[in-house]
């Protein structure tokens, strides 16, 4: 309920310039997102200047522009997810700071600082197909105000490589683990570590890997422990659910 | 490694009671497991407090036995989940003071106290059904030291009884959300908050759930972001990420 | 809202015995439930004469009891489906006048009239095994207060048996059209009417039945128009779809 | 059986002009589409001023034309269904004032008026990438002769937006409800009224979407009573069925 | 249609006793069913001297002795499939001579000799596991009137086991080929031989044969010419195949 | 064993050209494919008129233009199935006289005259999209020496078309039932007619229907006896198995 | 062919006891099995020491002893997989000194001594339910005359206690790795060794481990090469490949 | 460890150039990846004379070009798998001696002589569609050193084109079956050696295929001993796993 609103129709209630009738008329219309309940939504982006973002596939750059030119009056950074170069240059026409992260498909405005957190989120993947995925992860993480240390290229099948990168793994706060096809990258690092791990499946693979059905059964039984589990190939999920982990 | 064995080691080489090669030689045979990297791992328990976890299913009360008996000598909690009433009688015979939560099927053997953290875990379930499994998170929550909040029955045909909660479901620090058949109750919770959700499916239901897969594949497909997915009727799963993130 | 409730709060304002900040503070913590919007579900059954629903599957017979206790109070009708003779039995126990429908396996309470709508729902089912849960739609039907006429055993491999019931078919307002294994019926009898029909496949079947999945996709592919399908065995679920669309 | 030509043939019989063998075999030519039973087919579309459909995909214009010059002759409405703009021109070329819905992927020719019904159907929809399937629901209700309320872009994950709209859902008699990714919407919004709801999963998604396969499950396995599913993508079936329970 | 029934009513008409509004309407009345083109379905199994079949699975044997005592008034062979001891004795005290087969799972009541045919139905199996399924085929055929012969346990990793019969493979009429796990048989008997092979996936296996679905797909995927496949131990609808095939 | 060669040996070795031991070597060395067993597979093309069959899909015009070459020169029919009109050009440019089928995608080199069979193949199918499938059908069988009749556009929601064609569908040998979506033509027409009915699911349709699946199961899971099922779209198939049906 | 009879054939012909068309006639009825290139499968059990195979389950007591009766005319060992106490006392009934694995569900009866390979084969298991998969492997191994070591309990979770075992692992000549759940110890294994694995996916887990399919897929698509995988719950397989493998 | 660099460290302390607790520090810095442990990896493909492997499906030329750049450094043979033309064209500006096996999809750099084994890897393959999957398998074999022998088209429907190759599929040491649609082929050869058979399911096919669904669960379930199944298409595993068995 928008505070002042309400304080009026009670004063007015008060003071007999509306009937009680009246009055109760007027609450029942109130729209549900006038509630405080619900307030939080609009204004928890300001507050932790998170991004206002855009899911760019299957848009065209026209409607990302109209989308763009609309959430730009909140004066908020905007993130669009899954965007092509043309997307990225549509985005540029309307506001020219718009920075593009090629490997993570993602163009940033930023309009305001967000305040840096200083816990990691580490960002593990398994083969170099899954880094579109794992930028994606680690370019949100980065833009909602982590500090982000990436460990690519560390599959299974040669684990030493992963084993050489242990003291970044052990020294974070939250690790994203990216893999396709087998996907037992995430069982081995949570393994490893004592901190939320969350595992993003990709459709990388051929075969049998399903689109990625493989990599996602292998993530959701795995035997360790503390392992969360995204849809397949979405690194910006991870990364939104790393940054609130990582928050404060 | 054993740092007490690799400085004595050195220090015979210094004072020349064992020659380069032989020392070379011991290094080599060092059994991976005694490197401090991986020692994390038998250790991380008893700094948190955090119990020995068995799980029953498919074990033998006798088999359940001899485990206990084990991890008894190293003074830690222990935990055992989808322990039936037989399971818990026979751990009980040989530790009196074994506790026995009926709905969430978890014997849990206390040695030691754990550190209650007051940031609060809620566990939202949707259906009666999903008692179960929304009380094995719980439970498992409890054990680990957080303090647990329940808001069972919530599911999203009848939204405003969750709406009745949101004073508890809003000063939650993570939220694990239990859901059979149509899953739906994650996406919900996780628009009206700002904290990490862990989804559980449960094989609740019939028909075309197939076991949990209804509910498994709702949960990924939010559209609300800041889930992680464990898997179905994973309860305990949720519990240890839910602790892994509400952690000092 | 409570209206009661609200011009109470209203009045105590307008002649000052509250504050106007007091007002303020009780209307924030008004619960959602208490809000007008979701009144309708706690009022519509009494409205419409609908019973309050058990689903007794995998519920005890005490956990039955318990809940028709609670529920009886309300003084409406009440319906436990998927229920068994014990089940009933245990109803009868605490309600002398509970009527069971064996081959439908719901139990009834029935504590007010319901009014009979006119309009009737016409229950088709194919093969013999179909049959409970065609009853379970047809019961459901009834006991909300439609006029049910059943046309059994009218499988599509022997059309003609389904055509001599073109009279029983044509007259009716809403169709349920019950099939396991290949599930054709329900296209079949949708080519003839000019109504809308609720398919609902069964599990009956096996080997490439998969547990009604052939049924259900079968039904969900139909290229008559004026199909809406519901869950494998979920006779109840179309029983009150049908209610819905027969009322008034 | 068409009235006028029994009626003469048995004349026939009556004024001896054909003998009784003759007419047996007169009769027994008849071929069953004559049959008043299966009439109902031809006319009510007539009767009801329902639209003559094209299903376009897969058709070339050609196909598609030589359909329209046929059913033209009948002077029906015809309604063509996932036309892209080349169908849409190849059959304004046959008739000029033919309508293009772009969104909703639909030409219309409108040969006659359809009487309007004042009972509304809301079509609810999740995302943006779900309207074209929403429109073509509401194009096909529309055409149908209801009255259609639009009430797009209110996931479950912004709960909120959509309990703003709660006026429109309320006064619905019959709603569509389409969402794809987890389809949760459905389960919400039939908790919400007392009206059937007609649910149509979308193959919007991707990852564990598996096609529209996730909202599929999703809304068979609603916990909420009165939902009917359709195929996915599936608007115009949706549309269909609830014209017919919109109707009189 | 009734010839004689129409026949009188022409007569009626002609002779003036029935006006043609009188005799529009009788004819406007007439049941589907009356028509010759659906009295096939009753008459083909004498003419053929064909069983009356009951699946027992899922019916009590009280719910097949009825049957039975029905079926018995129109003196037709009758054939119970998938019918325990118990079913059998159930038939045994409604009709003494009645024959069980026990491997096959059929009991028989033979009230009229059937025809046999002299062309030879081939029933070949592939493993030990797989003769239930086999047999109800083998079984189903000889009741039908054909001459069958058996060839089993000739799997295909021993496939001289398959050759040492090719004289008798070579001279069926059809072949009948039953087979689980990786259902292979039907693909190497289909190119040995020039006649229609009918596959029967089994659900004979563990793990990924998934129930019968490996084999299933294995048959419908052979690059043999001349398969047609029956659903997943489906042994009757495979003897009622071959029987309408070899008829003659 | 080719005989001559045979008995050639067996002479040399009786007038000792040759030592038992050089003619047990021979025999040893004697191909498989040498053995009578397999002979049937070469010759019985010719014996009954058979064409040579080449699956063109992949095949690039050059690949298939080298087998036609090949194939020719034993001078037998020649067809080309899944042939676009290049694949019929490239053919054409060896052959002249080749015809090509457009909606069956079939090109066919006559090289020889086939005796036709007066028993007649029925080729029913539902929709308009599933006529391709249903053309290769019945070119197959036209090509294989079968007389054929087409019975198209009848599917199971308008069904009177079905039965408007009875007579056709009654005197038929064989059926060979084509149909996507749904499926559940098969089960229609397998209920009406007393002859081995080949069941053809198409990959027509969207959603739910995935890529075939949904008739497939539906046909497999017919409740209908004497019904036969090929491969998804394997119109080919179909022809195959009806002409081995129907041949003699 | 069997040599001695194709002699003395020979022979007969040439000294003309025997007429060259009756030699040929006989050639003609020689059976394939007795051709020498199927004889291998007879004697090569002997050859290597095989044991002859039984596999239990679903078979009765009776059936098994019968079996073994059979079996043991031919003086080989005797291997009954998946049996239970049962089957094990029935074959101990016929010959007394068999031996029975209990956690491998295997009984051996040994009639002939099998040279023992020095090569090493190495079992390694995750977790303690894939114990009976793993042990089936093992004594598979066994009673084919490997040298079998066992690394049991090393899941990736706790990959330390993999790599304390690594000694074991580098010196195998061979690997088998049984595993559940998600599977991923066959990547990392694979990854470490230079030798064949052979990967065994047990039925271990619950939920989306959906009876091993998760971890049959994580194993098909290891990104370490050289893994070979068997069928879920197949230790048997593995064990007959990996002695295939170590052979000679 | 990296055996100088420890044995100077060790000396270092001996000779007091680093003290204790300054080797300790050093020690405990050292990566996982210099432990000999790992060093396997490193040095394994120049003792065996493997090639380096580059994945180049989804890879840009650029990307291919770059990793070539870096393996050539090390003078070790590559080879490129899933490479086209240009791939080939790319690796061949900066090697000039590139070798391109068209079918195979694979480029090859030779730096190094591999010394070839006498073994026999026999490649056996069902359909022409196949060989791009057996070709992978073969080239990979025989640039890892083996002896090929391909056995081409050789399907289970005419199975004795497989038999007139038995000579070869005798001599073999190991044989890679690869087969799509059935798949059957893997088990019919398996029955017929007593050597390890290495399965390589293909995507060829249609329908019910599934992408080569069909073919993995036919080799899975394979009733004949002795198979290893590798993920669909995945000729390159095969030939490695191959030349692992096939090694010394």
């Amino acid at each position: 309920m928008d505070m002042e609103y309400l304080r009026k129709l009670l004063q007015d209630v008060k003071n007999g310039s509306i009937s009680v009738e009246g009055a109760l008329g007027d609450l029942k219309k109130l729209p549900f997102e006038d509630l405080g309940f619900a307030k939080v939504d609009h204004h928890r982006n300001i507050r932790n200047g998170y991004p206002e973002v855009i899911y760019s596939e299957g848009k065209t750059v026209e409607q990302v522009q109209e989308i763009v030119k609309k959430l730009i009056e909140r004066n908020n950074n905007i993130m669009a997810t899954r965007a092509d170069y043309k997307i990225y240059e549509g985005i540029k026409e309307i506001i020219n700071d718009t920075v593009y992260y090629e490997k993570a498909r993602i163009a940033v405005v930023k309009k305001r600082e967000v305040l840096k957190s200083k816990k990691i989120v580490a960002v593990v993947s398994a083969g170099t197909s899954d880094i579109p995925v794992a930028e994606e992860a680690a370019i949100t993480c980065d833009v909602m105000g982590n500090t982000v240390e990436r460990v690519y290229d560390v599959g299974v099948a040669g684990i030493h490589r992963l084993f050489a990168k242990s003291e970044t793994i052990m020294k974070a706060n939250v690790l994203i683990v990216v893999a396709g096809m087998e996907g037992a990258l995430a069982s081995v690092v949570s393994g490893l570590v004592d901190k939320p791990v969350i595992a993003v499946p990709t459709s990388v693979g051929y075969g049998a890997s399903f689109g990625g059905l493989s990599a996602l059964l292998t993530m959701l039984n795995s035997c360790a422990t503390g392992i969360g589990v995204v849809n397949i190939d979405n690194g910006f999920g991870a990364g939104c659910l790393a940054s609130m982990i990582n928050r404060e």
